[in-house]
């Protein structure tokens, strides 16, 4: 039975809640198809992610090593194939929780930087898992900064063979997934030396542990990493290389070829590799990023309607908590944000798919842009959706502390995105770097990539709002947001300039330039995300209520950004103050407005309870019911030795009942 | 072997790091004593926290009571009493990691709200641990509103017992620490019914396991709530009362009585309950806020002078990641605040101590202000600190994720102090209240507490700043905070006083208004944080470069606060844009001075490697050989049962080295 604190919220709902839930799959036939994906998956109990949060490291990798398994028969059956529109619900469905991700990687490295003949040799074996690959690049002492990689490639003519080495301990290979205890073979990025020169980073395959017995072969050291703040299912490992020798056949050999008397040849066009990070980023937008910022918000609106705590008005009963403006200021903007991100996913999916369009035409055009704000809003995403899972967390009070909710496992995994494939200040600065660049095009009169144009156009002007009902105009918000992406990147490029002028090395001005650099990277992703959910409002149905609330919506992310921000709207006066206190006054009058269709709007996103793991967040709001049934079957409720060894001896003194 | 890159940066200290440990220990002496209790605490084994992140929560609840019980045979043992000047250091020595915190409690409970007959009766028992005690008063359903609190204790004429229940599962008792699996008795807060009459909330003693044999006493069902995002050493539990029968006696009755007729008598001043919560709020801020935040810093602190990465300039070595301007601005600041932070905390204790001797000659004026401060800074410090030590997390990329960092249970651990002792929204508000009430006196020509005289001189000025150099004086940016605390206090008291002038009923007036009151609050504490901090170098020894170093972080953070905050300072115009352009100059500025010390300003923290327990934040600066010492140590690195399950049928397919 539905807890009437929830049932009574779905009644009000503005809008049809089904039809939201289609326009986020992309249509009616995709939320068919992902609910079949998720039935088939969750009604398969060796899937079951129950008592998840009551298993060790080593009881986490071996479930999801057995999921993994299970998964390649599982589709077989269910006649799922990697090409079929079923395949990327499997992931989502399983919440991430499987084993071998990073044989992905490795089959994916190897057909994207091996030559056709290793692709004849190797996919066929990784597709039928006859061996397990994992991917070795970061290093102990490296990661965002490849060309410091320290392994070394020695080829020795002699016998055709590289001799792999970890000339140090900061060398060694540390974090690839599946590497810990899985995999049998491993992509090494290493420092090709042929002849005693060196010729920088190459792939190599190599073979790590024995295919008979799994005993890690001759010159390997590997193992696994320990615990991490999240991540237990993965085992994330270390790799030390002595003498290791590969046949030349291993060298992963698309661009670039060591012939048999060491000559080096580099062939085609490196910037698809390029392309490939871009790709990683965009990818992991949606089931690392968008899913758990949409599951917390899920939980935490779900829970705060069913939680009632103090009294709003004497007298009455206590309140629901979403009922107090200070929670839903907590809540709603992130619940926009989930929105908001989505269709920027959508934009760069787009975007992508057009490049890579492009770029098989041979055209590389698109890549520079691509690369920044593929590189700009994974740092801005990643970074506003992990800082919004915290805020959910903290918003369910002591409850959300607990395991049991499910958000601390969201939080300490949503986390980590804002490390992996590329730490985001790096990305950011990035995205900077062509921002300055195009500025100076644009100001000299060059054309620039479309999503930059608008720097070109410096204007002076003020914000031309006269009451707070004009901030609900996108017009208003978006051109305030352009100012500010504009000021924050003319104003940087200027010192930049100033700087180098006044006789500072240029490496030096742009460190000393950076911080703002940051700022105006973060600026350019925010203005476009508003611009591209204003415009994606324009497009929507008018019916079901569809384009009302997510117009609702739109303005809550773009006002929620100027109230968090006001600084950067208001230095030069392009905002007021007057304008300002209007903003505000906009802002938390919309808080109340959406408000009312919190729970339908969680509702879409279409999470079964399974998929949630959260005794807070259920479709039926039976919170505390379930707490207490989970808690129970803790292994904290076991006996435990403690008492026998500490506390009987202190309390045997005590003679009698009190 | 000190790694170079480390050692470096502790020959220029430009201050005496052991004259700067000694004024945060408040005297060489106290950093005596300090480190003879952290000496012989370490030096002892039962107290180790190795392997710790390798542990399972029964593996770290275990070790926590053996650590326990292990103590009091120390304190014994090395003379340390409860009220020497050794007891304070204990508990940080230990890291927290110890069993038995709510016995305290317990004890204090019955200590300030026991009659005389019951502490003398109770306080020998649970001093010699003849018991083990809890303290039961959060329910499933309830934490923060008390009078909300549903567990039921019916007298029983007849009998002269009171009946205690728990009427519904949400009146369940949840999270008390020590009660899932140590304690045997526990104090429960229960609304008190006599005759059908109740009389609101009221404490009694309950007995939940037999002495004998540690089984749960009739009516009692009790267990512990299962994982939690960190605090695995602490059994918080749960407990259903079913008709459980205790004696008149337990209820604590120094203020309120029940005769055997059923009378209920109250009897002097509860006022002094109230200090209780602003002694704890007080109480938690060194240990669980102020040092989580000080190991932090310097755990990423002291990696990023030995992790290299990128170049700074082309053809150079790897530049050291803490001389990248974004890495500085990271965490530059969270070392400035845990000093700031550090001051405040002295600040509140000097004024909780004069409270306390004015509340002992029954003098209850300081307690408003006490209240507001203390609840204010509780919401400030923990917010920030725990915001601080995620920094400091993520600054530390792939590193500060692994659990061997360290950094990960700090983040985890500090994280709950934003919700226990008063989650720090509804403080914050509390906080409100008390500067809305001041401000309307203030304004009114009435006395107010010294801490908000400043509310009743609204200046209507300019800041005075002319250059850059201006913002180092205290002077300018102190007054700039103070007429943001005073302009954000004013303003929603004038938005608070319209709406309720308009018609608005004052609770949803109020409720309105919270966003900003909040704003309010966390501004007059900043406020008062950076006067204090100002104030404080002033009456700094100039000796030794004390005061010369202080000055800079007392400028940086007060600086930073600006630089993060800007529209509050730009909002009506008391900052000009051109003056905020020089305090992000002057702020930028003031990171790479800071930055010569950074090393000496952590090391002044005087952390042991043990307290640490950190692979990258080690004194000696051995990163990478720590990180894969200990990974070889996990039990990740035993053999899995998934190889033989799993991977060798998936394997045994391939015929031969490949």
């Amino acid at each position: 039975s539905v807890n009437p604190d929830l049932g009574s919220e779905r009644q009000t709902a503005s809008f049809s809640v089904e039809r939201l839930t289609a326009l986020l799959d992309g249509g009616a036939e995709q939320t068919r198809i992902r609910r079949a994906v998720v039935d088939a998956i969750e009604s398969d109990p060796v899937f079951s992610r129950e008592n998840q949060y009551f298993q060790t490291q080593n009881e986490r990798y071996e479930a999801a090593v057995r999921k993994a398994v299970h998964l390649q028969k599982k589709m077989h059956e269910m006649g799922w194939t990697e090409n079929g529109p079923e395949y990327k619900y499997i992931y989502r469905a399983l919440s991430g929780d499987v084993a071998f991700l990073l044989h992905r990687v490795f089959m994916r490295s190897i057909s994207v930087l091996g030559s056709d003949t290793q692709i004849a040799k190797w996919i066929p074996l990784a597709t039928q898992h006859k061996l397990i690959g994992s991917y070795a690049q970061t290093e102990l002492g490296h990661g965002t900064y490849l060309q410091g990689l320290e392994t070394t490639a020695v080829f020795d003519t002699a016998t055709q063979e590289f001799i792999l080495n970890t000339p140090k301990i900061s060398a060694m290979k540390w974090w690839p997934g599946d590497m810990g205890r899985s995999a049998t073979h491993t992509v090494v990025f290493a420092q090709l030396y042929i002849h005693g020169k060196c010729y920088g980073i190459h792939p190599f395959i190599v073979q790590i542990r024995s295919l008979q017995d799994h005993s890690l072969c001759p010159g390997i050291t590997a193992g696994d990493i320990g615990p991490k703040m999240n991540f237990e299912h993965i085992d994330n490992g270390y790799l030390l290389l002595k003498n290791v020798r590969i046949p030349r056949e291993n060298m992963l050999s698309k661009f670039c070829e060591v012939r048999p008397d060491g000559t080096y040849v580099r062939q085609g066009s490196q910037k698809i590799n390029y392309f490939t990070m871009t790709t990683v980023r965009i990818s992991l937008i949606a089931d690392e990023v968008l899913t758990p910022l949409m599951k917390a918000c899920t939980i935490a609106v779900r829970y705060s309607v069913v939680r009632r705590q103090s009294k709003l008005k004497p007298g009455e009963e206590e309140a629901k908590i979403l009922d107090y403006q200070t929670q839903q200021e907590k809540l709603l903007p992130q619940l926009a944000a989930a929105y908001a991100f989505h269709f920027v996913n959508d934009y760069l999916q787009e975007l992508f798919n057009r490049g890579y369009r492009e770029i098989q035409r041979k055209n590389f055009d698109m890549l520079p842009e691509l690369h920044a704000l593929s590189s700009g809003f994974k740092a801005v995403i990643t970074q506003h959706c992990t800082a919004g899972v915290e805020i959910c967390l903290r918003a369910c009070g002591g409850h959300g502390y607990s395991m049991l909710s499910g958000l601390p496992s969201l939080y300490t995994k949503i986390l980590a995105s804002c490390i992996y494939e590329g730490e985001n200040t790096i990305l950011l600065l990035q995205t900077a770097r062509f921002l300055i660049k195009c500025f100076m095009a644009a100001s000299a009169g060059q054309p620039v990539p479309p999503s930059v144009t608008y720097l070109a156009a410096v204007k002076h002007g003020k914000c031309p709002a006269k009451n707070k009902l004009d901030f609900l105009s996108p017009d208003i918000y978006t051109e305030a947001y352009q100012h500010v992406a504009v000021r924050l990147t003319s104003n940087t490029a200027a010192k930049l300039q100033d700087l180098i002028q006044s006789g500072v090395k240029k490496h030096d001005a742009w460190n000393q330039c950076t911080v703002q650099l940051v700022q105006a990277a973060k600026a350019h992703c925010h203005y476009i995300a508003v611009k591209n959910f204003a415009e994606t409002v324009e497009k929507l149905e008018t019916k079901a209520g569809i384009q009302k609330i997510m117009k609702h919506l739109c303005d809550l992310f773009a006002l929620h950004g100027i109230f968090s921000n006001t600084g950067a709207f208001l230095h030069d006066g392009y905002t007021s103050a007057a304008q300002m206190d209007m903003v505000t006054a906009s802002y938390l009058d919309l808080l109340a407005v959406i408000r009312k269709d919190a729970v339908p709007l969680v509702d879409a996103f279409d999470f079964t309870d399974k998929s949630l793991n959260s005794a807070l967040g259920s479709s039926d709001g039976q919170v505390y019911q379930r707490l207490y049934e989970w808690a129970q079957k803790s292994p904290t409720n076991q006996m435990s030795p403690a008492y026998e060894r500490y506390l009987k001896p202190l309390l045997h003194n005590t003679l009698s009942k009190l």
